[in-house]
């Protein structure tokens, strides 16, 4: 793959400032042939967290999935009325899984989320973002990707990167969407699953996805992942400052004494978006230590969504 | 992704007749805008096993690879003089890993490709691909690859398929060279791997390889590993009539109702590479069953490797 000259304007929902001028300095370094810092093509991998840094995490999405699925399915489940967690996450609603450690959500989406067939389950999900709206944006939930990432997905993308999603979440649930969202394949997506077991169905095999142990891609299990699957340390890693679940992929992608990009985001528009102010110090003792780019969306980002009216300063 | 046309004489090591012909409409019907079996790139996966398909099986490269580095290792290993299968090994040779079955020959594999970091493994590994040569050809083992499947591959991908190699041998020791040999990213190579674990050396994250449990990605454990990491069904197959650990991959590629395409090799070319003469039944009755295309390499392949000299019906 050759790489394509740099856009007339990247980035152009970003700040001008320090860390939009990194993100430029760093493409520019790596991909300029002749550079001491020169990596070629098929090193130039990026991983990139789904939730919270390509799409708003609150709500959830895939918490609201899985409360669809919850309440269609209770019929045929009446201990789920007394069992903890399921009766918390029924009363409770979308909150459960902002408020839940992501072990006790997984076990209610692990037990909403089997049962059926691959193909099923993939149907179900494709149904699922094809009428999801966002409660508080009121556009297709399918919109709601951050624009400024999209920005850098291109960016990467014309200077021959290839990123993979690598998210805490279900890859089925962002497989379904990748490619029509962010212009990334399913094969592309690493996540979180349950297990499968084949099975003859119409004399054709399936795969059934079983009850049970999830494989939770969070933590240093992500930096196993993205070697298991894609073979390579990453150049780029873009994580979020919560839980601490991102700090193992991103320090993972730093280069001894060469050039490398982090970026660690920071949920906090509360104006145009949603703010939790509970970013884990851990993350960001890390991203000190590790010379991260902190970007805090409210400030770095001047427009966050392509739906919303074109601010003072883009016009 | 848009697919070019088909190049002037695609395949042309192939010889002609009924199963070139049958991948050529094939890939002719999947391809072709407004057909009723018409396939969107997206959904165009190709699965393709490494040895005995893309590769000599006879003698194994990663069978070499790995008495080397028992070989280098033994004196540390006293234990290995008398332990089997470590002895057995030792004294056979390569015909070992010839004879014995999958899992007794990873257990050794397991043994001495582990202990390091994922980097100095894969330094290893490509140090072992620079410097082999096949000992039968007497050519560097990386110029070893089969010329008709090489054209398959560039007949796929100029149709816009993705390729994914999905191998019961070592995933790493296959990405070292997919790129350079075969033109397919290391992302894209499915196969059998060691535990890893996460540790920390000059202040950098590394990988560690565990010695122990190995997964074999071997018959169904292939059909869920492509599930877990492509998210796909592929529309292409192809396996080796060995051990019978292809089936399941090929049926699962099977599509009721919908065009799709089997491949199954036999390795019978006695007179210009090497054959084993023991294919098995299942893998035959499977073929039967599923209208899967058997391929004698004797038979269907003028040409075997491109340093071979060109054959007169090529002239």
């Amino acid at each position: 793959m050759t790489a394509g000259p740099l856009s007339a304007e990247p980035l152009v929902s970003w700040r001008p400032g320090a860390t939009r001028d990194a993100i430029l300095e760093f493409v520019n370094q790596v991909t300029t042939p002749g550079s001491s810092s020169y990596v070629p093509p098929g090193e130039r991998i990026a991983v990139i967290e789904h939730d919270g840094v390509l799409i708003p995490e609150i709500p959830r999405v895939q918490g609201v999935f899985t409360l669809q699925r919850l309440r269609t399915q209770r019929d045929r489940h009446p201990e789920w009325e007394t069992l903890m967690p399921f009766r918390g996450a029924l009363e409770i609603g979308e909150r459960f899984f902002r408020e839940v450690d992501p072990e006790t959500a997984l076990v209610v989406m692990a037990a909403t989320h089997s049962g059926l067939t691959q193909s099923a389950f993939r149907r179900e999900v494709q149904s699922f973002w094809r009428t999801a709206r966002h409660p508080a944006h009121g556009v297709a939930w399918s919109r709601t990707a951050y624009l400024p990432m999209q920005e850098l997905l291109d960016l990467l993308r014309s200077q021959g990167f290839r990123i993979f999603i690598v998210t805490a979440g279900s890859a089925d649930f962002v497989r379904a969407i990748s490619q029509d969202m962010y212009g990334i394949p399913p094969e592309r997506v690493i996540g979180s699953q349950v297990e499968t077991g084949l099975v003859e169905e119409d004399g054709q095999l399936e795969l059934r996805r079983i009850p049970g142990d999830v494989l939770l891609v969070d933590g240093a299990q992500k930096v196993l992942a993205i070697d298991s699957q894609i073979g390579q340390r990453p150049l780029v890693a873009v994580g979020r400052a919560r839980h601490g679940g991102d700090i193992e992929m991103l320090r993972y992608s730093e280069r001894l004494g060469r050039p490398s990009l982090q970026l660690l985001i920071i949920h906090d528009d509360f104006e145009r978006d949603f703010a939790l102010f509970d970013e884990d110090p851990e993350s960001l003792a890390a991203a000190a230590r590790g010379g991260w780019r902190v970007v805090s969306m409210r400030w770095e980002w001047r427009r966050l969504f392509a739906f919303e009216p074109l601010p003072e300063a883009l016009q």
